[in-house]
């Protein structure tokens, strides 16, 4: 069969992960190994590898490749990864290379400087090089926005989550503010009739270690390819031979790292699962960071907060801890579906997490369409933590706009991928129950085979091979619905207890 | 001032610096923290970097433009890198890319499966890996010979200490030959009269690890650009911003690990007080394996075994692991100075050390020119075992010729470093005693600011600015003798105590 360009597409791509394999491991190192002084040499390491994947994915060769492949016989998974060799290599064509390095260099200063800043809630500091990272990130959406037809940030968000557009996610947004403040004032008030015990530490970092990776092995996790670390920014990265997942350790707080460590084990299994007999070749990579992010919450808020799973962890608890009140079934249950509104994003329960999101998105897309700026954010930030969850950030940066380090590294576009894959996470759930007989019942026996093995087959085992659409319609019957988001909101906080 | 050639280089070797540095961490994080199912896709990760590192300096343009910088203005300095590039530039260029990325994979592979076969004593596996790598290393030899008009092995030899042969080192090593059995026997004769007391464990991984962290800061190593870690073969890896040094513990032995941590911590220091004010540039880098080895040695044997050292470590090792009589002064010092022929290369005393290594030395130059093959290597082992240090490694292979990794990599041409690092140890200490009065009295008061600026000032500054010859008589007011290294062993092991 001559399908000779095809083959040499797959051969530059194979070399391209291969370039990436290392950078995903210089950049685990970056934030869970690498001493301070480190940080600039990494940083201008890192931006020369990215140039060097630009330019090879760029090169002019690659367009009469994939111009000559599309006219060569290939089968449908060729087809496949041709389509998104195409997208790739369309998506860094866009791009001259001194923006890609300046924009790795300003991301990588940033989020340097903000290690330090936040502590010291410098917004003045932050905020210059913020404007340095938003410049390069318009810049980059202009670009992407003039080839494709759309708005700037229409543009940047297609690069996370091919074929999103905020048209949509204004449907499906809006549909969200209709119902969620109402169900997040029901169910705070259900909540405030009740009294909770809550555990008493501390807890040692090394026991809460030992009760993580416990649970990481009950959900599956293959530690002959993977590792769990620290970071004071809990992710999932590495390669999918080699998973490196992170958390942070509160020794005067149980569950927050238990619950982080429970998140990234379902990025982990997702990618330690992707198809491996594709190797090197995009087809084999996770589909989006919406259906990332829909694994990580199946994993922490569909199956990890379920009755049926809390009851399982109840006796690990107690062999790490000891016995106390806070651990008696009722009371570990309901204090792990506390809803509380607060400021941070990432501690959020799962009821207030899509304001979080919401206001982020609305932000941030204003931002790169160029209706604000840098400088307006802390207002409007404000403004709109007061009105969904009734919160002042007024000069309180640190837990305000400079809470993470999302923006940092200018990964504008990203952050709706969160409350997508929370609908997502919901209506595979739905799905998954229909189709598996007994499910709560398997789960609160510690039986959770035949719900990866669901995944496996539904999600996991096909990489790229299906765009989001398509993977999602096969998998549940149906397109993205957020009614399963808001049926499982509803039935876990303002339903009588199962 | 028109230098553009030079210009051009400069900015080359700066790029090949900075994935040299992405080699280095993914290196080290593959002995430190991977996990074995990461092992393939590491390799060939790696490979690939090594190929396009090799495809870099190899450039057509990069000759043109050494050519060319050589009629430019230069100073002194930019000469001395100019010279330090011509050398890295015509030894990659001896090598088809195809060999380089070959000689990685097997490199790569005979590792990774030494790590099981070792503790399986399974010569018949391991050999059959060794001898790819052997092939490749011969192949890689021969084209490096023809090019410089000398015996395959010394064509390695001068890969890792430039301009050394084996002229030379026959010469050292046939001194070393003509006094150390018997020094060795003496030693082991006047240290057999005494009784010693050994340290009673066990002791504990993390307590060890607090003692050496401590012993590092004693011995100015900078944790804002470095880390300690364990791996199962000891090493000092990363960059100089960011220095890696790893050891291993055993809990039933005390000071194994602790001088493991004193040998890397002289490696590490070298790094870290290489010139930067050249960044990216050949002539920051360390001069050669053996002046390496030289500084790790020192701090080893010349500076951490000697009386003062000793004396002072002995309240930190107190107040880690309580008093007990092994720490009595005069049983700690005799514990760590003792003389004891064994198996293990890594574990020997400096008295025995040489042995191993010219074993080691005459068997892969053997090897290299052709002279014998992998399979005569164990009986020719045991035969040289049992002539130096009376010791039969009959089948015993694992603490045999499968005891480290050393030729798993293809590294032929390194282990004379060691030996010569020895060497070079014994006299830069000498002319250190000579040029600061008091040396001694300093070293057991704690004091060694002056002899690490000494050293700074002599050795570590001076990157690769000069030759290996010129550094060391500028140093010491002569050429490398063997001497010093004669003297260093008869003082301390058989003169009466100081």
């Amino acid at each position: 069969m001559d399908n000779k360009n095809y083959q040499q597409l797959t051969r530059t791509f194979l070399r391209l992960s291969r370039f990436s394999h290392l950078s995903a491991i210089a950049s685990w190192d970056m934030f869970a190994m690498m001493p301070p002084g480190g940080s600039r040499a990494r940083g201008e390491a890192l931006a020369e590898l990215s140039v060097l994947e630009h330019q090879i994915i760029t090169d002019p060769t690659v367009a009469q490749w994939i111009d000559a492949a599309g006219q060569e016989d290939l089968d449908e998974i060729e087809r496949a990864n041709l389509r998104e060799m195409t997208r790739l290599h369309h998506q860094a064509s866009l791009l001259p290379e001194s923006l890609v390095e300046a924009k790795s260099l300003a991301g990588s200063r940033c989020e340097h400087a903000w290690r330090s800043q936040r502590p010291a809630n410098d917004w003045q500091g932050f905020s210059q090089n913020l404007k340095e990272v938003v410049k390069y990130s318009r810049e980059e959406a202009r670009l992407r926005a003039e080839a494709k037809g759309c708005t700037p940030y229409d543009a940047l968000l297609d690069v996370f989550e091919p074929d999103m557009t905020s048209a949509q996610l204004d449907v499906l947004f809006a549909d969200v503010k209709s119902w969620l403040p109402d169900l997040l004032n029901k169910a705070v008030a259900k909540q405030s009739q009740r009294q909770l015990v809550a555990p008493v530490g501390p807890f040692p970092t090394s026991v809460q270690r030992e009760l993580g990776l416990e649970t990481m092995a009950l959900l599956g996790f293959d530690f002959n390819g993977g590792r769990l670390d620290i970071s004071a920014h809990p992710f999932c990265g590495g390669v999918p031979e080699d998973v490196r997942i992170t958390t942070r350790y509160d020794e005067n707080e149980l569950l927050s790292a238990l619950f982080g460590v429970i998140h990234e084990t379902g990025h982990a299994r997702y990618e330690q699962n992707l198809p491996r007999n594709w190797p090197g070749q995009p087809i084999a990579l996770a589909r989006s960071t919406a259906i990332h992010e829909s694994q990580s919450l199946f994993f922490e808020m569909q199956l990890g907060r379920s009755q049926g799973f809390l009851k399982q962890l109840i006796p690990a608890v107690k062999r790490h801890f000891g016995d106390q009140g806070a651990f008696e079934e009722a009371n570990f249950m309901a204090w792990n579906q506390q809803v509380k509104p607060g400021f941070i994003r990432v501690d959020a329960d799962e009821v207030s997490y899509p304001a979080h999101v919401i206001l982020r998105y609305e932000i941030e897309r204003a931002l790169i369409n160029g209706d604000i700026d840098v400088d307006d954010i802390p207002a409007l930030w404000n403004e709109k933590m007061q009105a969904w969850l009734g919160l002042s950030t007024d000069g309180n940066y640190r837990n305000g706009c400079m809470q993470d380090i999302h923006w940092t590294d200018g990964g504008f576009g990203y952050f709706p991928s969160y409350t997508l894959g929370a609908m997502y996470a919901a209506q595979l759930f739905s799905a998954a129950s229909q189709a598996l007989p007994d499910l709560n019942a398997h789960i609160a026996q510690g039986d959770l085979t035949a719900l990866f093995d669901w995944l496996r087959q539904n999600i996991w085992q096909h990489g790229s091979r299906y765009t989001t659409a398509q993977l999602i319609t096969q998998a549940t019957g149906e397109p993205l619905s957020s009614r399963y988001f808001r049926e499982h909101l509803e039935s876990r906080y303002l339903s009588l207890p199962r």
